[in-house]
Order: structure tokens, then C-alpha cells, then sequence
């Protein structure tokens, strides 16, 4: 089985100038940055989440990622993700960042989220929009 | 005179590993991180400016920066303020970031914030205490 | 005239997640890594720049912007890059950060490099091929 | 026993403007570069990396945090690193991310770096300075 067909939903991201580390490849913290935004953009686009408005938010409590190998500015790459797990008020994601075009990826991750009342932060059950969502993302 | 006697208020910033870009200094467009941070620091510690609750929030409308020397993590930076003009609802500031410790500035820029009513994003006069604090700068 | 007639070169990116600050737009030093990834993606791939082995490479000693509309992520910008003077050893650019698709920039900047010797860090004449590149940009 | 008490050395980091994501607190992502700047940090500091020179540099191949509490900017905060493992080439760091004097985390991670050969990026025992000092934070 490809390494791709682990994921569900796909995010083509732009690297930077500035991923690259003085040791010329994109610096680790950056994959977070790529699959959160993934992860995100997938949940706006699908009408799950409104960043500015929806009365509850996701707050990462856990995350994770190993490195297999590098990945250098200008590449463009391609985040994929799906759901591992669904609780009450959580939804925990795989994700794999992969240079364009590439079978292997270049970085496996895993990333929780807690959905919280934007104003008190206390956790808060999924609304159902965003639980279809992401279960078909499972 | 000292480059340093141009500036007003002084905040110190540590440097980050991913800072270095592969060119092994601090990237260009961190210098802006650094001024935006300054400025609102001085803000938010001087009571000027509470960035979650304050009816009217500073918008950047205008920076530049001429660079001069290269930084590189760790070595640690000062960041010198002061303001150049002070309009109805506008604030010029210059910034000068420095090595800790050097005489010369690394890069000289400069930063307009424009204040505006934080819902409906229109231009709105300063309030007396951040125009009190700002005038402080000149 | 448009204003996306002033530039020759475009480079779409992908905003972030982080991209956006408190302020739930874009930051303002974000639309450097936007313009510095446009033409150095550019010269990449035009064969004019390698950053892990050309001989020379090419600083930052100036850039500028100006703010005219937010870009909130996740939309998606295109830049445009244009080549506004030549000399020996340097190149300015202008650029326009649009929101995908729109007619109007949302900021516009400048940038200037210098280019020097990767070791020695001194002004070195632009390579035919570099000058050739940037020259098809004016 | 305090939390504090599990980490051997510390560095202080200054958040910034941007660290702040459109949710009000320091982004997930950017824990990572505090930890990654820590790690670095002292390593430097002991003599035990130069970033630029040294003929082994360390590659992170894996990372993950768990995330207790909000950090906002302006907030400094602390970075506590300990060592778990030392393998041939191998040093796995353990980290508490807390805002400054606090007694408790604001979140824990972990990093592992594998040092390999600057050029060939071939994994490399780790020299006796190094190994020394890691060993110094078991």
C-alpha cells in the first residue's frame, strides 16, 4: 500500500524562503506550521470551522512528528491527513508531508486538537457539522 | 552622537535557531518581527494598548528597514524606539536593532501603525493614554 | 493600466494557519517572506541562484512595503516581482501582494539586493545569467 | 517535586508579536522553536556546536509537545532541557516550555537529534565535547 493512501484530504503548501535552517533544508517546526494549516484549511473549506466566528475553537493539546527526510525551499509540498481518533470534544489527526510528487513522505505526524468554548476555553462536544467532517476523514 | 541616543525605549530579544536562514544570519524579515514587537511591548507594558480587549488596535500601513550588518543566533538583540510623527489616528516610529551590546545599529527601520476601531476597522483619533505615551517617544 | 501590469513575474503561495496574528490577518512581516520567496523562487528556477552552491549570493540591504487591504488566511496570494534598477552589484525590485484573483494589491513593496561572495562576504559584479534574468524583469 | 526540578539547564526566550496566532496565545508550532532554540543555545554555548563550522551538525528526527496551558505574548518564557538518551550518534532532550516564574509547564516536549556528517549527512558518533556536555544534563 502506498504511503499515500493513509490519507483522506489534501493541502498543496508553498515553502519559504525562510524554512530553510542555516543547514539549508526546511527547519522542523515548520511541518507543524504545514499540517495545522492542513488541517485547518480543510475544516474552513469544508464548513466546519470559521476562525473568526464560530463559537467554539480548536486548541492543539498534542502533537508529534518524525523526519525521514529533508525537504528544501523552493519545493512545494502536499500535506496529507486523516482522523485517527473522534472523542466527545477531540479529534486526533495523522498527517503525512510529502515533496510534490513524492510516494514516501518526508515527515509522518500526529496533531490533537480539543474544541473549547472561545470565550471560557472549557471543552465543548463537537458540533455535528464538524464531526461529519471529520469522520470522513476516518 | 551615539546611534543609540536616537532611540527612546529599549526592549532585549533573544534569537531563535530557525532565525538563521541558509545563509546563516537573521532573515530580512525577521528585523520586522523584532521592530513590531518592540513597539507593541512598550505599548502593552506602558498600558497604551491591551491587544485582546482595547476598542481600537494599531494596523501597519507602512515599514522599511536598510540593513547594515548581519545578526546571527544566538546572539541576542536590543531593539531601540522612538516616534517620528504622531497624526490624528497614526503613529511613525523608527527602530534601530542592534547586536547586544554594539554601538551600531545592525539595521535601521521604520514602522506606521494606523489605529482603528477594532470591529469596524475604521480610523479612530488615539486615546489620550497611548498618545500621552507615544509623545513620551519623541 | 491594472496594477498587476507593473510586475512580469508571479509566484503564487500558500498562507498559514500562523500566518494570521491576534489581529486575525496576515502580520505585516509575513508579506516579506512572501516577496523574498517570490524572487528568490524566481531566480531558482530560472537557473540564475543557487543558495546551497552559487558562488555568490545575494543580501538584503533594503526593503519597504506599504499595507493597503488584509490578506487573512487561508487565501491563497499571488505576488508579482519587476526588476526596477540594475546596478553592478545590485538589483531592486518591486512587489505586489494580491489576494488570489484580485485586481488591486493588497501591499506593495520593494526590495534590494546586493549580491557578494558566498566566503568573503564583498560586493561581487552580477553573473551574466543572473544580470540576463533580472534584466527580462524590468 | 517541583517541575522545574526535572530540567538540568535554561534558557529565557522573549515571545513576540507574531507568536500570538489568531487565537491569542503563542502557536503551537512555535514551542518547537523555543525548544529547538534552547538545545541549540547551549550547546553553543558549551563549545560543544558551532552551527557554521562544526564538521557534525545534529538533524532532528523526531519531536513532540504536549500542550498544558496558554502562553501569550508579551509573556518571556523559560526553557527548561534535560537529557533522556544518549546513543552512539544519538541524544534524545526532554523540555518544559514555562512562562517565566511559573512553578508549573506550560508544556512539556521532547526532541531527538541524530548528528551526522555536515556533507555526506552520514550519521557520525558524537564527539567527546558533546557527548561530555549532553552527558552533563542526564
Amino acid at each position: 500500500m502506498s504511503e499515500r493512501d493513509q490519507f483522506r484530504a489534501w493541502q498543496s503548501i508553498t515553502t519559504r524562503w525562510d524554512d530553510n535552517d542555516q543547514y539549508g533544508h526546511v527547519n522542523n517546526a515548520k511541518f507543524y506550521e504545514f499540517i495545522d494549516s492542513a488541517v485547518n484549511s480543510h475544516l474552513i473549506h469544508m464548513g466546519a470551522l470559521d476562525p473568526a466566528e464560530s463559537p467554539i475553537i480548536g486548541l492543539v493539546v498534542e502533537s508529534g512528528c518524525r523526519y525521514h527526510a529533508p525537504i528544501r525551499y523552493p519545493e512545494p509540498v502536499e500535506v496529507g491527513i486523516a482522523v485517527e481518533k473522534i472523542g466527545t470534544s477531540s479529534v486526533t489527526y495523522r498527517a503525512g508531508v510529502f515533496v510534490k510528487g513524492h510516494a514516501k513522505a518526508a515527515a509522518t505526524g500526529h496533531f490533537a486538537h480539543v474544541y473549547v468554548d472561545r470565550v471560557t476555553r472549557r471543552p465543548t462536544p463537537l458540533p455535528d457539522r464538524l464531526r461529519d467532517v471529520v469522520s470522513a476523514l476516518t
